[in-house]
């Protein structure tokens, strides 16, 4: 048994995150107990019923008392609350990590809500799915060949930031490990921003008066262009605003881009345009040759 | 056979367009012979081992001279020159028509190069993908449920629009009627403009020094959003000059709604920002039930 192996896992939201995480450690002998805490007594017995948890709680607290590591996975903006509730609670050797997708945010909750235990806690981003929810969706293959960012910082235990990355390397997950500032940077240059551009273009056209018949003329470019903004809008209000800042310098960015873009066009300048699109095109076709 | 049954139809351009029209026609038994005139030899030996066409020419001016429908499938920006060196030796009879996916141009073009032989003309746009190219992707089904839209003038032959319809119609595609600048504005909104935005931010992203590192996290969402930025280079150039004002006004709509959205995160407007987000997310998913 590897020496990351768990003796008691607490989960903190048993969705498609929190659910998988505990199938793939399960499935890959790494934990003895999990024990589930959630709103919906539904969805935890179905969990129960799944083989993802052993027993239902309705307590983080009293769950955490119990834990080597405690997982929380519940929507961003609830996690410092949990982190506090769990605090006073927590074993002297028990790890805590999280699942967001912003991490500056969640590593300030964790420092103000865990205090002398945010040496504990170890800031994860797993890059999965977030299409489906619930734990039905849950499955011990999610995190295989994923990528998983941990944004250690200075203060977190070495034995926990290692700890927790083996547990996910046995999930299947690639790990990889940065500061959270250039964290949030990046996924708000390749994530957040292209998220909220796709809302806002269906948004714009959605509110005109002939929405419906340009809609009619909308094609697969435009399907696959929007898709993204099939996602859940709470989360990704709590996104933009957990993210603020990052977002609203790639906003920039990209207003500046797209001003050099209409003065091209505006100018009639081919050249230019062409110029644009070729790098574009030919730095994408890099990228998916990787 | 149907009162729109060609004797003889030329194609100036036997690529995916002008090839899968022909095919299409032959294939519904609609036309006898078919002369293909392009600049590439190979190419056209090719669409005769096919049986896309029947005959080469390298002269379109000789090939039109035989035509019942002469159906131009080049690049926009050549459509004029091909029109201008046709028209002295089109029948009194025949029917000029494109593919081009601007019209607004195309139709002054056409004013310009055809003069009295105008009214034979009738413009068309085939909504069918770009993403292959050459007579070897063309194919009888690729108009199969596809929308072609029409904008004819006042002046076009009543005939004429009709009978190109009519062809439309037996290649399997839904036809619609509607003048050409409302033609470019839709497309505008719907077309041009999410092309333009992923090569913008695809652009925008490759052009800083941490454009590896930056890639290297971007995952599915990206992906699909940005699909449409490994289209041609050369066309989008084309297609955004041809259709500049059309496509400025909808720069111009949707960096208002970025300023907007901006304003929502820099104050902190989560009510604001769920409302643009779920206002997009549901317009989009009545569109794709329907």
């Amino acid at each position: 048994v590897s020496a990351a192996a768990l003796n008691t896992l607490a989960i903190v939201g048993v969705g498609l995150i929190g659910g998988s995480f505990a199938a793939a450690l399960r499935s890959a002998g790494l934990v003895r107990r999990v024990i589930g805490v959630g709103r919906s007594r539904a969805n935890l017995e179905r969990a129960v019923e799944l083989g993802v948890i052993d027993q239902i709680s309705s307590d983080a607290a009293q769950a955490a008392a119990e834990a080597d590591l405690v997982f929380v996975a519940v929507p961003v903006q609830q996690t410092e609350t949990v982190l506090g509730s769990i605090a006073p609670h927590l074993r002297d050797d028990a790890i805590v990590c999280d699942a967001g997708s912003t991490k500056g945010d969640v590593v300030a909750a964790a420092q103000r809500a865990l205090g002398a235990r945010f040496v504990q806690f170890v800031p994860a981003h797993p890059i999965a799915g977030a299409e489906l929810s619930g734990v039905g969706a849950a499955s011990a293959s999610l995190y295989r060949d994923r990528l998983v960012v941990l944004t250690p910082t200075d203060a977190t235990r070495t034995e926990a930031v290692e700890r927790v990355q083996a547990l996910w390397a046995a999930c299947g997950a690639r790990v990889v490990r940065m500061d959270a500032a250039r964290h949030d940077a990046v996924f708000a240059a390749v994530s957040h921003l292209p998220h909220v551009l796709a809302f806002a273009l269906v948004h714009q056209i959605a509110q005109r008066p002939d929405a419906a018949d340009l809609f009619s003329f909308a094609g697969a470019g435009f399907r696959d262009f929007t898709r993204i903004a099939g996602s859940s809008p709470e989360m990704w209000r709590d996104i933009a605003l957990a993210n603020k800042d990052a977002l609203l310098i790639e906003l920039g960015a990209y207003r500046a881009e797209l001003d050099a873009l209409a003065r091209c066009i505006a100018e009639g300048d081919g050249q230019g345009l062409a110029g644009m699109f070729e790098s574009a095109r030919s730095a994408r076709q890099k990228w998916l040759k990787r």
